[in-house]
């Protein structure tokens, strides 16, 4: 295992050769933009519109790759002859492409910090085309962090201290998905994961020890826990293969003949009643005097299940959690939005129902009181409202600022921090009763009727 | 728009630099395995174990990527300096990964077959570290693309042959699954995506044209139709971003303007009462004269709300389908399992509760009758039942088949002529009754039992 001690390094850097990652009607519009000389200053906010019924808060994440993503983006050649073979663009707009980079500003709140409903995650303020093009990548990203890192959260609240280990890699939504889901749980407060690349790369703790396939392509199950102690002495062994609570009483042998030499640290429960599997194993490795031998369980797990162990006392002091975190199983994507808000110095929204924009460049203040949040208000940037401000700037004119390149370890504590002060209520596993409290200035709301009224202007001037 | 065309090409192969793309206990399994010289040949299947419940049948997909990387596979020397810094590895272990290659044997459903619960989509034939390592990758590419390929196929199916368009990209979850979903929905029978980089590197059609940002950075909703149009005469116009009936009144406004310049070819809706709005934008476009003016929907659309749509006789010819097909938000994952069936030449499961092993090689029958398949047996190999064998070699000793490269279009093809042959029964969005029968050839249960039999003796052997 190796501690999570500093910045993502040595993962290629997105952008050069994903300008393409991108809806196709970024595209058609940036040509439009570009013949008619649409290139003023826009704002875009990105947030999320509601919340998963299931979900009291968020967990901010996925900033990091965006912002890899903002200063690499260009377009390749070979990028600029596929788009001419698409038979949409024109040699004039595909040379500008040419030397298409991205040279706006970025504020955002750091990864690891709390958000609520049409609270903007980040700002990108931008000439049009440029803010215009990145929506879709950099939606993507933060939309999955976010997604993972608030769904793990659900899990390490629920496991209540007990160690908590990425099992997903397998089952969810490809190489991306994999790597980015196990450096978001890391910053919600997962303890390790199985993925090794992950591990390469984010310099994450890293956790495993064996499957059922081990076991089965022994002999017998005590001479594959043999074999498998023979080179990790401190191990975990997988006890349910075939029958578990035989396994444990094979894992009670092999420490009678090793004797001294067991140094076994756990075994593992993969499957049946979870919590009287591990109460009927506790009792037979105590009555053999290995009290010392720990629980681990896995298995088709997630936040209830966890909470339903931990709470009926079930002796497993870690939980392998694989898919349901993984996919994110019960909200495996948000309401996520990125929308125009300002242009050419005037704010924008649209009037589609159910689909609010807030205009205007924005600030969200954190209220607290006795250390502890009370609420968020949502304001015009220029207000100066009681409470914290959350969003930083973290780029400007296309380079990142290096206040914000904080190391996993930081941001990992800071969303401990940020948890911490948050009213305890919103961390049960049910929807919150009150729900966070999150406001709209006074003045942000007098702005968004001013211009929604010169909109429904705009419907026919 | 180009055509999907050709085989996958200028994608970076996979395998190289993700050989670590791995759960950590395949490595710790494969010293062991190496250290006591465990090495005769494994066989692993790849399965679903039970279909979610919305689901009557799987299509099989992912095949092309995970041969890509079984072909490329090979540890770097950053990976081998990793896994030494892990400090579970010995020098000797990380010596023979140097050289470590799949040379192993693949039978497959080629993609786009149906499948049902039980059936392995892919079987490798390996030395046991080799079949092993690999489980985390494959496992992850067709289980995605699985996922994928099968949601899409049911909204293909509820649109009843309107077009389906994947909007997807930008809430999927991250770079690879955008890209490999795309290229699984188009072999499902999704009509184009408006992931640019998916058309790029997959040949396949790309369409999307303006977003409400468009609209709101122009003064006004006329003056960006206009300039829309001007730049592509041919183009769909989104027409809800302050006032739907009002939008398509603008739309009338500029055919009125054009003349018969005006070639406006569609109109989009992506917000509000669909069914209800398309019928009114209809009558506003056919009192105009504008008859050949077609309605494209979208916004938060899955199966269910196409086939309501399609059923209540909505005049919309196009569905533009986004973050619900993209993530598969009802069955984001599938219980798919890799799992050893035979090592050195004794087959081999596991008897843990309601995770049911088939042991040993196997081969899937489908029975029809007058071009209908009626029922699938799974068998022993060397079996020889009624009906069309499913699974084929495509690799051989680490290396591709010719055969096993088949181009997208016939992937395509093959995916429709294979779902013509089936039930319609198993089309309906709700549970088939009865579902598709699958049964288990007399020789293989024989054979399960007799493995099982033995298993039972190796708990304590």
């Amino acid at each position: 295992m190796t501690a999570a001690t500093g910045r993502s390094t040595g993962e290629p850097r997105a952008g050069g050769g994903d300008a393409l990652l991108t809806d196709l009607y970024q595209l058609t519009m940036l040509q439009v933009y570009h013949a008619r000389w649409m290139t003023e200053e826009a704002v875009f906010d990105l947030f999320v519109r509601r919340l998963p019924e299931s979900r009291n808060l968020l967990l901010a994440c996925g900033l990091e790759h965006a912002l890899d993503y903002l200063e690499g983006l260009r377009f390749e050649r070979s990028d600029l002859d596929y788009l001419e073979r698409v038979g949409l663009f024109e040699d004039d707009f595909l040379s500008w492409l040419e030397d298409f980079r991205f040279t706006g500003d970025v504020y955002a709140v750091p990864e690891g910090t709390p958000v609520f409903a049409n609270e903007p995650l980040l700002e990108i303020v931008a000439p049009l085309p440029e803010a215009q093009l990145v929506e879709s990548y950099v939606m993507s990203q933060v939309h999955f962090a976010t997604v993972a890192a608030s769904k793990a959260l659900r899990v390490v609240t629920a496991a209540r201290g007990r160690r908590v280990v990425d099992f997903g890699m397998r089952r969810m939504h490809g190489r991306d998905a994999a790597l980015k889901a196990a450096r978001a749980f890391h910053i919600a407060g997962v303890d390790a994961t199985s993925n090794v690349l992950a591990g390469k790369l984010y310099d994450l703790p890293v956790a495993g020890t064996m499957a059922h396939s081990f076991i089965q392509a022994h002999d017998s199950e005590p001479a594959a826990f043999r074999d498998f102690a023979a080179t990790y002495p401190e191990t975990v062994l997988l006890v349910d293969t075939y029958d578990t609570l035989d396994g444990v009483r094979n894992v009670v042998r092999l420490a009678e003949v090793l004797g001294p030499e067991f140094r076994v640290r756990g075994i593992r429960l993969d499957s049946g009643d979870l919590d009287e599997l591990a109460k009927a194993s506790r009792q037979i490795l105590d009555e053999a005097g290995l009290d010392r031998v720990e629980i681990f369980a896995s298995g088709s797990l997630d936040e209830h299940e966890v909470e339903r162990l931990v709470e009926s006392g079930a002796p497993i002091t870690g939980f392998g959690v694989g898919t349901r975190m993984g996919v994110s199983s019960d909200a495996p994507s948000l309401d996520m939005a990125y929308k125009l808000t300002e242009y050419a110095g005037r704010g924008r929204l649209k009037l589609a129902p159910g689909k609010r924009i807030l205009p205007g460049k924005k600030q969200v203040f954190r209220s607290e009181r006795d250390g502890r949040a009370v609420g968020d208000a949502i304001a015009l940037v220029d207000e100066d409202l009681p409470g914290r401000p959350l969003l930083r700037k973290v780029m400007e004119r296309g380079r990142r600022l290096a206040a914000a390149s904080p190391s996993l370890r930081e941001l990992r504590a800071h969303a401990r921090s940020e948890l911490d002060g948050l009213p305890p209520g919103l961390f049960a596993l049910r929807p919150a009763e009150p729900p966070y409290p999150v406001s709209i200035s006074t003045r942000l709301e007098a702005y968004a009727r001013e211009v929604a009224a010169e909109a429904t202007a705009q419907e026919t001037a």
